[in-house]
């Protein structure tokens, strides 16, 4: 198993202890994460990049993994996950040039596992 | 014409003389927007729709504005706007929720004038 | 009308047709609002507090605006509204001191409205 | 010892180094900590909480360490703890449902030591 | 008066009030504010010019304002001013070429006041 | 080696392998860098310790060893280093009371390596 894998396994077990105290917030917060990630006018492989994109500004490592995942899942190639970070550098400078390696990273670890 | 409109032509003048104090550095700026914002893997429409998710993660009118208008240009949708919002409402809570009903009205401005 | 209650009013029409679009999203996102904002091991105005010292952590003056309105309703007081602020400025340094006396300019006006 | 408790031992001797140089920097801001972190018209347990939840938006490791103890010293209840992801989560989307988690390991580890 | 001098301006009444009602933060951030814009290691103008730079990055208009004008009345010339729009725009992308413009119209209002 | 160095020898080889997809954003990505940590109305030193206080406000640690690495190279004394701190404590609050010291650490690191 990959470091970016072990990101989200770590995540696993507090997010349940935690949704076990407060159901209502984990909930809604799943509603909207099943309600964005489907095909639509945009693809689901589309809008999981495009949270890459955010994740990436955002320096969230937990989240670049949860994305990258969710773009492999759904067929995202290596020239779209390429472009993304292209965005996210346009948009985000120093950090995104940071963060968009992990990105790249997890990407190449998430297709081995799923691809 | 609409406010996001202003907004951009406000940004105008002071970037141009910028530019002409900092010219290399607004060339390298210039040289990565040129290449990300093109069609490749993923179309142009799509990379400003991903810009435009950044940009209301960041809170960042400006950058709204002008990634919005360039989504309009390159034949973004209204509903793909709408779940582009989606994504960053997912991504972004609170914040995002009242910047991304800016990107709408914007995306109506920009539609109205080069749609 | 003062401004902050501007600023929450321009948002609605934006937000109710995203909402036309994107149901599901904003579905979640108000399930997860009404969990957090209701009385529990901590107040709701409690609640609304902690929100106004992240909003202004973000520099979001609609979450400010909102969040505001909400412990003004849930009736928090002024003395704990000074002391957000100063939990904000402790953790958010110089833009805290820009976004907190804001949050104190929203607090007088809807505590002459709602209070 | 814990990680969280690790992550406050790791910032210890640089800052003292640091504070060496800048000696007025560091009283100051020790002196705002202070005057914030003590109870009054909100308990120092909330005002330590909200901190918490700043932390959890700023995605901000240390932060969240430094704030959950004190929460915890302050006796802070799990219920609480809970509740204040559920602000974070509300506010943060995505990232908060990362570091949010974090925050609870670190008041379980906390909880274990201080409680 | 110039934008950015109301800016300011603005912030001046609820700033006095917080601070009747927290007066200990504000000391201790106001302590660390006088320790750290005088001349040092680095001179109070290159340390304004720093906080314009990082307040161009948290896209913070007020914060711009404030230490533009500590960066003209120590002095700063036209062409640092430039160079450090430069250096946020190589850390900051998008919203740097947003802020940066704005902290140069600042800078050419607080010129013409105090230069 | 240490953990800063550490930290850049690792974002090497996936930012190379992005680089050849994507070559044209980070031509671009180069050319600002390049334009701006060059001497000029700023000496370098000074603008790769501006770069640090960002980093500091952005808690980026690649960004942080990065920019101590320049500014190092460049000939940033202690003092300066120190310094630096101070202005994004000033600015960033308790998060860059975090990462201030990582950067103190980081440059002790690279002060033995290059100093």
């Amino acid at each position: 198993m990959g470091q970016y894998q072990d990101e989200l396994k770590k995540i696993g077990p507090p997010s349940a202890e935690l949704r076990a105290h407060i159901p209502e917030v984990y909930d809604g917060f799943a509603t909207t994460h099943r309600a964005v990630y489907k095909d639509g006018a945009l693809s689901a492989a589309t809008k999981e990049l495009m949270a890459v994109a955010i994740a990436i500004s955002e320096g969230c490592r937990g989240c670049i993994a949860s994305h990258v995942r969710g773009a492999v899942r759904h067929g995202a190639t290596e020239e779209q996950m390429a472009e993304t970070v292209g965005v996210a550098i346009q948009l985000g400078g120093g950090p995104a040039s940071v963060y968009g390696p992990e990105a790249w990273e997890a990407f190449k670890e998430f297709k081995e596992r799923y691809g």
